[in-house]
């Protein structure tokens, strides 16, 4: 049974001692183990994982271990459990923790600052100074569930507060899995004033945070919202999300086409998703003077840019990282408020036996696989009506 | 012998199992008694109190209780140890924490949030909505010293790592108590925009908030800065400490005469003080079109306020609480700088057996003191050659 | 013939050397009078009006001439015609303009700032130091249409390209002349902060302003969004235009209300339109620590502010003018997308004829009257379907 | 004689009908020639021109033109004067200027926006859309001196007001021209926030801009202000100017000496300015996670980003233009203030006659030659004992 100081359990909704957890080993090796599930500590809660979806990065995680930020991890990440786009139900509270109830539906983000550093305290949890640090005689409290603390690929998963929102019924549990990447689309728009209505915003590339930037850019009311891509069908889904017009950069020079579109006056905002080598510099063409470029992506090698035109145009670049600002809030509400139809982008599900199979699906993007989800297999039946 | 789990000593600088603090009782009655020295909890370290200044909240604390926000506390505030600009010496450290050596010299703020509200998480940890929360089953951390978790008025005091602020050797203990006060009048300028070189800044009532208000709006570059009030002993502090112009109102309309000194413009910025009532109308009448008013002070009672004038004029209230936005390490810099001599505002010094008396000093204005400072006995010796 | 140097008309389009336009004599004394037509400057164009919406201040403006900030002002506004929710056809461009063509469809803003004082360097074009200074030796530049210079309850006014924002042929001339209201709302909501979705909004007052502001704040994805008054019919309309929430002061305490409409968390947004005597006080009490008040309105009197609370709560009060920040665009970009249909605010249509019934139904709110448009006669063939 | 319509002079300062100017013919080919005094429009004024600093780009512009992203504009600039860091004194007001006296000592900046575009409206007058449209039928009243409009090699320039600021008795004519270097510097550390009292601030590239950027820096309260160049003797400069730490890039990697300088903890805010290959990589990596940078100089060529270094540590890239957001006033202020003494960076002084010779000293950087300043030869008398 699981019962531990300070933490509370509702008899009528038992957690088991031990649960099922993927864990990585070597780089790609991941294994199906039972373990002990794990205790929320003060401000922190147990989650029940109902469904979890896949993102590229879970897949840089499990060949390369954690982004290389993280200071003083051990040599790879052995006996970690990677996954950070999930949802589920509260299981048990932490010491202190009322504000959030037993079988209480939720959705996560991934960080959870420290709270005491300068970035934390500037509201900027996402940057937090002391990322990675959790463990030992110096653990800050910081989690990255999933990147440098223990995620969702298992039944259960601990998560500060901080980092659940909860959602509707009416929420169906994939649709919930997708909060966390539109959250990073809405922390993109923030981040470039947020107040977009009647502006005419480029999205580049037509992968998950694309086509949720575009759905956001569109429920934030922006004019023109332009998305560019180089695959007809997944233009296409940004139609459906929200896109004025779409580009395919296979058949039409994209700065060109955002200058025709925009009658030659050129884009207010770009979000940049696609990562491709190039696309700054292309970004920086599409822009104003006085426009403004915000990174949600980035090649993996250093890319070429025309720095001198981004300052004789007075343009400013947001490298962002992950969904700070509460942005994960306000795209929630966009959600529940059926401003654009996330799932849309969700195109295959798995149970969690099955992961192995979800990622290749994700990886080689089998059948043009955009979003993989996960689901916990004893409880697909209540899952019942869902998209898929 | 003070001794506890997971909190770290140094046995070079042993702290005393009990030590002597100044406790309330019913209203005005504070009694100096010997109680446990206290325990930081996770993040938190224990502060060697070596001087505390007495402010005019601290007289409304020790007689109607903590500010009527606080949410479920207790009947009064019985058994509570008041005081909050103190500055001290690391004495312990609680678990986890290395941001903070024992030995070293600190100052402190007051509002630790709870890092885990909406406000929190925003950055704004003045205006935690778990403010108050921080006993008892539901604890949420926050600690406000002096108002809602045991003050300085005793020789040690359990402090949030967030609200430490390093100190140079250079600095006096009793320079260092003020730090607090400047950071007060420095989150009001930054709220007001921060960038206040080259424009006009009033500063009205020349309390120690009003004082070295005018010292951070000229360490900012603001000009003019003209500071208004009832007494010409403080306002010639005021020109010590940075004012370019003083108003004693007695003598002079103040309106007539930010208009005069700003060659009929009116003013950029206004700080509010005083807490005079009537003030908000004047300091309305001072500011020009789209001009920005602080609040730092406040009447007692409800106040006229000719709402129309701030409509039609664009003009934004701030209603500042507390030192937020990391101010006080904004005004601590510029204090370190020598900026300006935020010990001009200090008239009177006591040592801790001495308080009622120095409260008295502090409430009557005896001596027409402004800030008056305890000083812990036993290192009367080690502050040797400070200012008083 | 209308025809002057440096200004383009068009042939096709001709515009009549004199046109008809009402003109104040003494307070309240409106006389319709052929007059010549006005004649655009350098970045002014002559707009066609073809509809025009009657706001409270023009009643106040008639009544009592342009607001008291306007300096050097003749006694009274004698000669001088008020309208300023007008919108209408582009039909003659001042020397230099090329950002528009004779023939487009166009809305309009009040406010075009002198350029040149600091508060327009800023960004501040409502809050412009040469308010009012247009005329003359030192003229400035500024215009206010229909508070300063002439406004459109006439059949030609010019504008400055700046207040101009070209419409769809999709929207109606009725709606197109609530473009400007709902970009005060707009501008309220900006100061505010903007990222309102998920954020709890009380808008105070279903007056026009309020009404739309509960429209804009939904369309933003506020949520809840709480509409408070005390006509139900008016509140039903807000529900309409996207209110969840609303509550009839005369019914309910309106402090306790929006607590249990948040949960007992309180308000983070309220938008006082209803400038009540007492609104700012209940506004402070409605909003939890930290949260924000925009004054859209005003009581004629002083009021009672308990400002001790909004100080101790960090609340920031913004008493907005006009519709700035280009709130206008922002609104109009909403209106044209449908986010919601402003015209459920206008009950009642003239014609530029019969002016004073008009104004006297805005006056007497005759049949609950909210938004009484004024329509050009000759046009109402074109205008055909819209509703009314 | 010199007497316009609408144009104010005085006739105890008369100004001639023509004048010395340097016009540029083919690239690189300046002549001094005798033509006609320029006449102001609507807020603009007539400066006589009593100093003028030359700047990297005035060379920039002779050898190559204006820069590229000028619209519509003629072969080259023929026939132009080019100089953009002049002051001088108020000869002649155009129609309807009254802020500003014949007589009076001024300095400049160099944009002066349309007032009519999108940017403008915004307070972005650095970023015109129109920037270059000031010509022909389609002119914008966009003015960049020195740039798109003739500037200050010569005895006389027009100025729009919005580019002019009042100066002190006590700043000599050559500190006066080094006012909008100082606001090039000032607008980038206000792109960064503003708010650097306390932080760390690392400045790379001891040119003019980078030197009053440490000066500037060091103004606002930044500690540690560290500085990194080549030349020694120029960090000397920039230690006497305020900066804390230089590091000498010859002698020493600047990223690691700026993670020793700063405790491990990276810089919180850097600003680029020496143009250099690799710099924003660099800097990049000076600066801790959530760090801003400002790119005040760019390399000629593309240079290599590693943008996924920028992305991961969510920082932000500001590159700016000019000196936008009124910086030039709250640099004057702090120059007027004595704060750092700008004319440290002052290190040749020529005439106007002499002027190929003095931006010869500036190209070849003869003698180590920094701020190299022209004067006007007839009023070399009045200028008297300034520092040389």
């Amino acid at each position: 049974m699981y019962a531990h100081p300070g933490v509370t359990t509702d008899p009528a909704r038992p957690v088991p001692a031990t649960m099922k957890a993927w864990v990585l080993g070597d780089p790609d090796e991941l294994t199906l183990v039972e373990k002990e599930t794990p205790v929320p500590r003060r401000g922190e809660v147990l989650v029940r994982v109902d469904a979890i979806a896949i993102c590229a990065t879970d897949l840089d995680v499990i060949s390369h271990g954690p982004p290389a930020m993280i200071q003083g991890g051990a040599p790879f990440n052995k006996n970690f459990t990677p996954g950070h786009e999930y949802m589920g139900t509260v299981a048990a509270l932490g010491p202190g923790v009322d504000e959030f109830a037993i079988g209480q539906r939720v959705t996560v983000e991934i960080h959870a600052g420290c709270g005491q550093c300068k970035r934390c305290r500037m509201g900027m949890y996402t940057s937090c100074l002391n990322y990675g640090m959790n463990w030992g005689e110096h653990d800050k409290g910081h989690r990255a569930n999933g990147f440098t603390t223990n995620g969702g690929f298992a039944e259960y998963a601990v998560n500060n507060i901080n980092t659940l929102i909860r959602i509707d019924d009416a929420m169906s549990d994939a649709e919930a899995t997708l909060v966390v990447t539109a959250g990073t689309s809405m922390y993109g728009l923030t981040e470039l004033g947020g107040l977009v209505a009647g502006e005419s915003v480029v999205v580049t590339g037509p992968g998950p945070i694309g086509l949720l930037g575009a759905a956001v850019a569109k429920a934030l009311g922006a004019s023109p919202v332009i998305l560019t891509g180089t695959r007809d069908n997944r233009l296409e889904i940004g139609l459906a999300l929200g896109a004025d017009h779409v580009v395919n950069v296979r058949r039409e020079d994209p700065v060109e086409a955002v200058r025709r579109l925009t009658n030659g006056r050129g884009a207010d905002y770009v979000v940049e998703c696609s990562g491709a080598p190039g696309a700054i510099d292309q970004a920086g063409r599409m822009l104003n003077r006085g426009g403004k470029l915000c990174l949600a992506a980035f090649p993996h090698e250093p890319d070429q840019v025309d720095v001198g035109h981004l300052v004789r145009n007075n343009i400013y670049v947001y490298g962002i990282r992950g969904e700070g600002k509460s942005a994960t809030h306000r795209a929630y509400a966009f959600m529940a408020q059926k401003r654009f139809d996330a799932t849309r982008i969700h195109t295959h599900s798995f149970t969690l036996d099955e992961l192995p199979i979800a990622l290749r699906y994700a990886r080689e993007r089998i059948e043009d696989a955009i979003k993989v989800v996960v689901r916990m297999p004893r409880r697909l039946a209540e899952i019942g009506a869902e998209t898929a």
